[in-house]
């Protein structure tokens, strides 16, 4: 049986750059300069804005050596491990996990970098401009 | 005429309370304590997770007083009046904006701290837990 592979769109959800800030049109003086870097943003904020993904963010980073393997989050989340499977996926494609495959089970780890990067974006918003 | 007020239910978002962090299943040693936790900081970042929405706060944000008339955002998203209106609701029902209506126009004004417990709330993911 030949096995066809569908290839899914990857969607990158990476961290503004200095290049965002500088393309297109300015909406304000704000701290966002760009529809680019609102729409990263969001994309940001919906991978996080779950209440099972929060709760798998939590475990995970609460974990043993701040790793856990899939095994470790189905029981306290309370769901099964496709369902789980699937929620980890969208954090590790918004660069909230990583993760890395050893014998039989995937294990995640947290991007510390990444959340206090999306903290910051929110912290900006009360922060005074300068004029 | 007889107008009619038609009770339209209320979204309460408000910022886990004390109660929540301690009532109900614990789901790990990590920032999130309770479902219920998890449950009101996704609704807070669902309501900030669009482009739009980001863009409007930042617009506000960096009005002249901090204050802005819906009359002053419709250009700068580049979309209608009642569909900044929507989004506006949005923000105000997640307690990220107050709205004050004077004569003709409802005048819109961040909520600092709203914005500064969410950043906190993510903030917590990446801080040591204490054993």
């Amino acid at each position: 049986m030949t096995s066809v592979q569908i290839a899914r769109p990857q969607i990158a959800l990476q961290a503004p750059t200095a290049e965002d800030a500088a393309c297109c049109t300015p909406t304000g003086s704000g701290p966002i300069h760009s529809a680019e870097q609102a729409q990263k943003l969001a994309s940001l904020l919906k991978a996080l804005a779950e209440p099972t993904r929060l709760q798998l963010l939590s475990l995970v980073a609460a974990h043993e050596g701040g790793e856990a393997c899939v095994c470790d989050l189905t029981e306290p989340v309370g769901l099964s491990q496709p369902t789980v499977s699937h929620h980890l996926k969208i954090l590790v494609d918004a660069g909230l996990l990583t993760r890395e495959k050893r014998g039989v089970w995937a294990y995640y780890t947290l991007v510390p970098e990444r959340v206090s990067q999306i903290a910051a974006a929110l912290g900006d918003f009360t922060t005074p401009q300068s004029s």
